[in-house]
């Protein structure tokens, strides 16, 4: 069991994290830090923080580790703000859904000011905030590890933390996890993203009553396309390169589509599609 | 009560609609026709239907309602092989995802060999045929009619049909039917199906863990990607030109945004994804 550990920036993640830990009896006392008095106040009244502080100081060195699980283009700063205080043995983790994000003079210190293990527990809905928070958000979800050392220790000591909350844990290079989110995460909530706005530039009579005709499709593009728009901006412009790769290959895609359906080419797009079908139904099986 | 109604295509749609029809007391005697044996067979043992047929003939000159469950693009075609053998007060109406199907001699026939009431009910799931059909699918869903003559008796009882299941009806002209579903379900559709394409074209090193590590998004497409793929083409061809006229535009909006991601142009971006974010809140507020 953990004497204590810091959480920096306690919203949905962050705060569930809080009340996973303490439901598995992992850590005795739990720190938020947060800029918002609102959001840590509400993590404070859940239970999901022992104390609330404002910003980062030297009472840190008491936490053997420090999640930092705010948005993307804050943990950086954070970190190398953190190497104030932090010493060697005291671990680093994060939350981020980007992991190339890290600079140089950061990476310089790890194990030598901090022991850093970046991390992406693959869970989350489209609120943001404690208030959205509930403690079994990460069970039976994926946590990948991105290791930029070899420190063994630490990286066990995280995994650990991870499986006893209920995840699975994997470990990947940056670059893999990067390309691998652009497609399965950045790119969906960036068409969501912008196909509600293109819905609402449409020349439609009956806009405000589009939700009410749209089954399936559209309904699960605005749920996704209602996530944190600063949270997302972040990822967006952080994983920048994989995601442009990744929406040229999926416009290239579509683009052709366009163009066999223009020219009616029943049987070529029917085996488009079926092809999609089988490749889901391919992994669905490998699952099992 | 009526004493007997067809059902054309007991799929997903056809069977349940059956299911309910008898569940709600609508209709003593359900026939269903089918060319698949082993559909007709399904649909029959969960008593969505009470007699199979395998072809159309003079014995549907009984049945006061026939409604034709099959992909649109047999729909028209149906209807037209139907008006030898059905009467002017027969009622044929249809479930298909676009309306602007049918062809001038067909609609030359109406009232005069049947009277005509085009129907969507906005209900399914991605799976398809009787054996996964299921009693309260369109329970508070909407259904939209789109009537093409101002016969009110035969709308009136289709209507009456719909909302005795449990669906909100509607009515709308033909192509906005067509326009407001090309943006809320066949463009999405679409997406979700080149998507799932384009991620497995990638080059990965655990592609087959692709699904492991996709959490919502990606999730949700492939889902709604493996959806019957002989329904879709017909769908993205008869609603062809809609269909069209909304990719360009959505192919406008993401090109407009991965140009200021290329650019890094963090307000305006942010601003993009906030201003979906609250037109989706708006919709969702006008509902309540």
């Amino acid at each position: 069991m953990h004497k204590e550990i810091t959480i920096i920036g306690p919203g949905l993640i962050g705060a569930s994290l809080g009340l996973a830990l303490k439901r598995k009896k992992i850590c005795k006392k739990i720190i938020g830090i947060d800029t918002s008095k609102q959001n840590l106040r509400y993590a404070y009244s859940i239970k999901a923080i022992d104390e609330k502080r404002e910003k980062i100081d030297k009472r840190i060195k008491k936490s053997s580790i420090i999640f930092i699980c705010t948005p993307v283009s804050l943990i950086d700063k954070i970190i190398y703000e953190l190497s104030d205080y932090t010493e060697k043995n005291q671990i680093i983790s994060d939350v981020g859904s980007v992991k190339n994000i890290f600079e140089k003079k950061t990476l310089k210190l790890n194990d030598k000011k901090f022991s850093l293990v970046p991390g992406h527990p693959i869970a989350g809905t489209e609120h943001s905030g404690a208030k959205n928070a509930f403690n079994n958000l990460f069970q039976n979800k994926w946590c990948i590890l991105t290791p930029i050392s070899d420190n063994k220790k630490s990286i066990r000591i995280v995994s650990e933390i991870w499986r006893r909350i209920g995840m699975k844990v994997a470990t990947m290079k940056v670059n893999e996890h990067d390309k691998i989110m652009s497609i399965t995460s950045h790119l969906p909530h960036l068409i969501a993203f912008t196909i509600v706005g293109t819905a609402f530039n449409l020349n439609i009579k009956k806009k405000n009553e589009l939700i009410n005709f749209a089954a399936g499709g559209f309904k699960d593009f605005t749920r996704i396309g209602s996530s944190d728009p600063k949270m997302w901006t972040d990822i967006f412009l952080k994983n920048k390169e994989f995601l442009k790769d990744t929406l040229s290959l999926f416009l290239k895609d579509i683009e052709k589509i366009k163009k066999l359906i223009e020219d009616e080419k029943y049987s070529q797009i029917f085996r488009l599609l079926q092809r999609t079908k089988e490749i889901r139904n391919s992994i669905i099986k490998k699952r099992i």
